[in-house]
């Protein structure tokens, strides 16, 4: 069969589907049987595949079997119950299956025509989980891969929103373009400043409280400054749950500043937006509803898996002015739809609304609330253990998943002493094999951060977590 | 078992898995019983989905079932044997089933430790396939979403190596930069104009020849013109198998001019690249091996699902150099491993090699030559027929897989008539919902293209489709 010129035939393809769903299933029933962290060198798996591509085909069996033995083993294990590193995101059922199908129909919604129902299901889930996190029909949403190309999109329109031709002329022989946030944002922001031609100069990192959050204040200065020197700020930053600790900026006070100085206000809020679902955490999300722009990822912490991020934008005119282009080939009749191309740089779309889709229904609201509301709980007691034992220290508030901590035992240790141990304690942690944790560094001092996220986390994860954190520092200290 | 905290049970991933395995394979074998083109309104799709998202999770059954009756009538197929529109891209068994496998892992590959094999085996397969279109080693490898994205991150490389410090700086107060293409080049490269800060005005648009190839004397002219200006000449994107009419830029010549004057060069063949796994086509690709960068997608010809778009540089510490921001909670110790996240502005990255795995291994790289060469040889068969028919017009060379055409009576209609005929003509054609085609327009002449790049396209589709093309303009004209 496999020599004509068609694709795997149908009787195959059903055979190995069969197999590989049973495989999923077994590999996510049994994921705890696994070190969360792969236990491989560098190298490693390479060393264990061929140099070329094989001339002729080769049988299911044998990649399945490479899978298996080559694959596997060098695998990090997101899906595992003890991955606390990163913002952990996690795939459901649901979720996996959307990818199935959204593989199987390999449907391209650059222009509505090329995919009429990838098209409408985008913009009715994405309306649909706008009303879950409480923002109004202004909002218009659409679905990017990455928060980093989210929000380099939404600096674009801020930037078109300053009115002046940036599309025809680019920055060239313009005032400096000045955008604001803290020290406390995410990474993507600085990279977005370098592909938009803007600069990392172009940016001014404003001082944070105790909280690691803005402060209003500074930022009125900062701008103030720039102004007289004849640059042109034009964007503001806002997080709510930064990569590091979790702060909450004060949006609802930045909004009334970008308001006064006409800026555009941007809410990174890519990991913890997913909570605005929840009624009573809504006072984190003050301010929101003011934004112009807001970046929100179900990948991270929605069970959809990668990728999946979503820029909703109160001003989607700025954003397709600042990206439309239809080339004579695009060019469709049809003019009440929405064609996604017009919204950004990418013209290839997934048919990704699909597994959002599965996940709000296959869970419903209510499921997805409950899950939320069990992190955020493991995520209290969490912290109040450390709070509880006088040989650690927390770090940052706990607002959301998150808890920032580190070692602290009570034989007076320099910081830079506190530093090292902390360092070496992570390293002994993640060396097990057990749990796997990432570290960052708040005030100078460096900080052990847990998150708390996962679809397959239950309390005995976090306890046994805590355990082995507390064991380690007992080895360390002996 | 839905009310626990937990994922899908076991037992109904593996039921549903089963059934959507199924479901596909049936999809699959059964989609010349569709309609290639959706045929439905805007908005019928939309309108058959409720407003909100259901508060209590619901049974899959009832997903499967809108599945059916919502989705499956609004989607345009692209996996169907007669979808000659666009680039045709399809899917194949087993890139569906390693787009599974990557949304069951769910590995974020952001750092070689965040997903060691993902990271390995994207470095093995692109290796492989770089030796398989017969590029030398020196060219490091990359996967990201589009070649939008792809051919972004190329022409910020190209402005990092013009040695200006665009990292710190921006574009702001810097010469003007430009950047060499021609009329027929793809959008993207406005697009990546716009957004990096250059501007639409920083592109010349280079005058091509008869076959829609970029004139080298022109773009010498233009160079020194820039440069007597004050101008910053800094890229030229060169396209073998453009999107219009699959034009062939000489790029030997241009890589001449580039030596000279120290631009970057890039080769766009998104499309056509895959071709340079056939020695017969070398002589398409000369000069591709002297390129700076180079853009090749295997989501568009090579039955892998999209995205799945590879950048080639021959120059990866420039983009490095470009990108490359490691905040604290992102630096890993290991020194000798490729992290991808520094090579672009994505920080997440999908498990994306799985999928070009299974198809390089499941079909091999003879399996993969024998359905292109058909291809080929079904659009040299294709253009036959229009040359011989007097009632039909060639419009451009076929070198790959691509036909340029019109209609064109032998009762002299003047070219603002046969404009209005061939728009129609496609038009009666797509209508039927038999055959999807798409136009565009070459030296003002309204042009139907017809592309043969489906898995599951076979000579007795491109015959009924041009039989069917024959009788709607028999019936226009009767």
């Amino acid at each position: 069969m496999k020599n004509q010129l068609h694709d795997m035939p149908s009787e195959e393809f059903i055979k190995y589907g069969y197999q590989l769903i049973d495989w999923v299933a077994d590999y996510l029933s049994n994921i705890e049987k696994f070190p969360v962290l792969a236990q491989v060198k560098p190298g490693d798996v390479k060393s264990n595949l061929p140099y070329k591509a094989p001339e002729i085909g080769e049988s299911f069996d044998k990649i399945i079997d490479d899978l298996n033995k080559i694959i596997l083993p060098g695998t990090t294990h997101w899906n595992h119950p003890n991955f606390m590193a990163y913002f952990n995101s996690t795939s459901s059922g649901p979720g996996i299956l959307g990818e199935l199908l959204s593989a199987a129909f390999n449907a391209n919604g650059m222009v509505w025509k090329s995919n009429p129902a990838g098209t409408e299901l985008e913009e009715t889930v994405l309306n649909w989980f706008r009303e879950l996190i409480g923002l109004t029909p202004i909002y218009f949403g659409i679905v990017y891969d990455t928060a980093s190309v989210s929000t380099m999109h939404a600096i674009a329109a801020a930037r078109e929103y300053t009115g002046l031709d940036f599309r025809t002329n680019g920055v060239h022989g313009l005032p400096k373009l000045i955008l604001y946030c803290t020290e406390q944002t995410h990474s993507s922001i600085d990279k977005a400043a370098i592909t938009l031609g803007i600069g990392l100069n172009g940016i001014r990192k404003i001082s944070t409280d105790e909280n690691f959050a803005m402060i209003p204040n500074k930022l009125i200065d900062a701008i103030k400054e720039d102004r007289s020197k004849g640059n042109l700020p034009f964007c503001v930053v806002a997080t709510i749950g930064t990569t590091s600790s979790t702060a909450v900026d004060p949006v609802d006070s930045i909004a009334d500043i970008c308001e006064k100085e006409n800026l555009w206000l941007h809410v990174d809020s890519a990991y913890a937006g997913v909570t605005a679902m929840l009624p009573e955490m809504k006072n984190y999300f003050k301010g929101m509803e003011r934004a112009d722009s807001i970046v929100i990822n179900p990948h991270k912490w929605l069970f959809v898996p990668v990728d999946f991020s979503i820029l909703y934008t109160s001003k989607p005119d700025v954003l397709k002015r600042a990206f439309s282009l239809v080339p004579e080939y695009l060019k469709t009749p049809e003019e009440s739809v929405i064609n996604y191309m017009d919204y950004g740089i990418q013209l290839g779309r997934r048919f990704r609304s699909l597994k959002l889709w599965f996940v709000l229904r296959y869970f419903g609201v209510e499921g997805l609330q409950q899950r939320l509301r069990e992190h955020l709980r493991l995520a209290k007691l969490f912290a109040s253990w450390v709070d509880e034992n006088s040989n650690f220290e927390r770090l940052a508030p706990v607002y959301f998943g998150t808890i920032c901590f580190r070692a602290k035992p009570i034989n007076n240790l320099s910081e830079d002493e506190l530093n090292v141990l902390n360092e070496k304690l992570l390293h002994s942690i993640n060396e097990t094999g057990k749990v796997f944790l990432v570290h960052t560094k708040l005030k100078g001092k460096f900080t052990i951060r847990l998150v708390i996220s996962g679809l397959r986390m239950e309390e005995k994860h976090v306890e046994s977590a805590w355990k082995l954190i507390k064991e380690k520092l007992r080895e360390l200290e002996s």
